[in-house]
């Protein structure tokens, strides 16, 4: 099996990571050219929507994937190998008011939004789902990028320069008890398997820890969320791994973003699920069975950001596997993570908190 | 870190994944240009011993180490890099009467054995020992290569001929209950620690299936593997992973031979065990702390030999976990292997069963 993925950054070394091990031939695709994946297996350099690169990727592939959701459309449309995940879960990703409308169509309940494409729509948005509120750009934000909050007494004019005054949305800043995942696959005959939600914490807008499963999770949410994964896949016809970020708010669930790709949340699933995302990812792209999703334990997940830490360090707490991308360390650039177990949920965290201490905030 | 591997087959390639997980940057060296390793990994085509190769391979090396027993005991030793494990345990390992006299020396008993130079003294060896035995030659024997049984009624000349008239040993052959392994990591400040003891099927010499733990093993039969396997790494000073396969006898232990590198009966920590041998042995040669080694459920792993399996049928099967090493398929060789859990012993064995049905008897 010879699979093709477009984006060469630590996602796209994971995947091919895991094909590896499946006997697959991968081979990415990433302007850089020592680029994490790179490192790790075959590559091309090239821009992703070069043609001819494009073109020199998938020559020979049974399929193409890929490992961000900014992939130009167009460009894999116009490819004659099958691209999995679809391009329509690409299109719905690219643009927060496609993704909620998708959200709100398969009956998955969003925080209050509005289109705003200059300062007099964000003035008549404002005005009507009231303050606070959040300003994102409707296209091309990831880890807390091209956002903005908007309080009472501040001036929509600083945060429509703030976002770069492109095409935007508007939320309902809501007050929600906690941020959650669910890291779903499904298979091209419809099969879908769903990891456990997990609870994660930002800090700057970048996925800091998540704990897996999310720490008192309730059949009923787990039943809940599942659902809405399923209805959203269903209705993309989607084939691969993909994450649905999701607020809970008085035991409700909101739907925030989705990733049409593996997820920064699912990394614990490489030592913390029987089969990791990765593979599942690999598996579901490739038509081969979808691999068992269940969990070994309390896991826990800490981004490496900025800094790399001391090894030595790291490797001494119990439980601890360090994960490096094999990145420049640069500040707010996730260079790797170290995935905790534990026994109880009171270690876990100890162990998460022990961990954070050798990591450089930055 | 930057460390130099010695061999670029499997053990050699999932040492290297190891490795990138860590963030070291791991070489290979390997006569063959596509080897294993090679496919996913830096790697130097060369012969082991050749100067001019080692001096490329070490070249910017914090350490070297190797994945099969058979280098060149003087070409390590002329290394300025430290080499770990330390060529004592290559000597010990690459000749069958220093490694039995290594066993019986601290205290773990053998099955009678001599050494063999001439068809003379395998009929003094024959006489003293008794029938049956097992003609072995003293050096680069592996996968049941190299060896002959003598039973009673057989030519002398018909075994010596078979094992190639070089320097052998003659062993009793032990009417044994079963085969075992125990996989132990050592530290160069002397800490160990052991995984449980393995029990290994071969046919026709070559490992097929492991059961990790060993079935039915008591504390006081895991005391005894692991009081054994600190005599045998503290005499040598050793650093890194290595096996010892021994034969249980009525409840007692013999020592059978020795592998001073990571070994194929260790193969189902990778998902079996909290830190998987392979990321053990890099911890160990790098100087970092050693990982948990405690194994999670029942676990097996059969080895894929000859012929690659159905992929999709593997994959079917719960709890399996495939892995393909990137080989050209070839009459017993190992190609790949597959690690299977179960909740009980029962099931684990049915799950064997049914993973040996898929693969083809090569």
């Amino acid at each position: 099996m010879r699979v093709a993925i477009i984006g060469g950054g630590q996602l796209g070394r994971m995947l091919v990571q895991a094909g590896e091990r499946l006997g697959m031939a991968c081979v990415t695709l990433d302007p850089a050219n020592d680029s994490p994946a790179a490192q790790v297996g075959p590559a091309i350099v090239g821009a992703y929507d070069d043609p001819s690169t494009l073109a020199q990727l998938v020559e020979g592939a049974d399929v193409v994937t890929y490992e961000f959701e900014n992939v130009p459309v167009e460009a894999v449309r116009a490819l004659a190998t099958p691209v999995r995940p679809p391009p329509a879960a690409l299109e719905a990703a690219q643009d927060r008011i496609a993704e909620k409308t998708l959200f709100t169509d398969v009956g998955l309940p969003v925080p209050t939004f509005a289109a705003v494409d200059d300062l007099a729509s964000l003035d008549v948005a404002v005005e009507a789902i009231g303050l606070p509120a959040v300003l994102k750009t409707r296209r091309f934000g990831y880890d807390g990028k091209g956002q903005a909050v908007i309080r009472r007494g501040e001036l929509l004019e600083d945060a429509w320069r703030a976002v770069g005054e492109v095409p935007s949305i508007v939320e309902a800043l809501v007050p929600f008890d906690r941020e959650l995942s669910i890291i779903a696959v499904r298979a091209d005959d419809g099969e879908m398997r769903c990891y456990p939600l997990v609870e994660n914490h930002h800090r700057e807008g970048i996925l800091r820890v998540s704990y897996a499963p999310a720490p008192d999770l309730t059949g009923e949410l787990q039943a809940a969320a599942e659902a809405h994964a399923r209805a959203v896949a269903d209705r993309l016809e989607y084939v691969g791994v993909f994450a649905i970020e999701l607020f809970e708010a008085g035991g409700a669930l909101l739907g925030n973003e989705m990733a049409p790709r593996v997820h920064n949340s699912g990394h614990w699933t490489i030592e913390g699920a029987e089969t990791s995302q990765f593979e599942n990812h690999l598996r579901a792209v490739c038509g081969l069975p979808l691999g068992d999703v269940s969990v070994r334990g309390q896991v826990a997940m800490v981004n490496v950001i900025g800094q790399e830490p001391d090894a030595a360090a790291i490797l001494a707490i119990p439980g601890a596997h360090l994960h490096s991308y094999g990145k420049q360390a640069r500040q707010r650039r996730k260079l790797g993570h170290v995935t905790l177990f534990a026994d109880d949920p009171e270690t876990l965290r100890e162990r998460v908190v022990q961990v954070s201490g050798h990591l450089t905030d930055a």
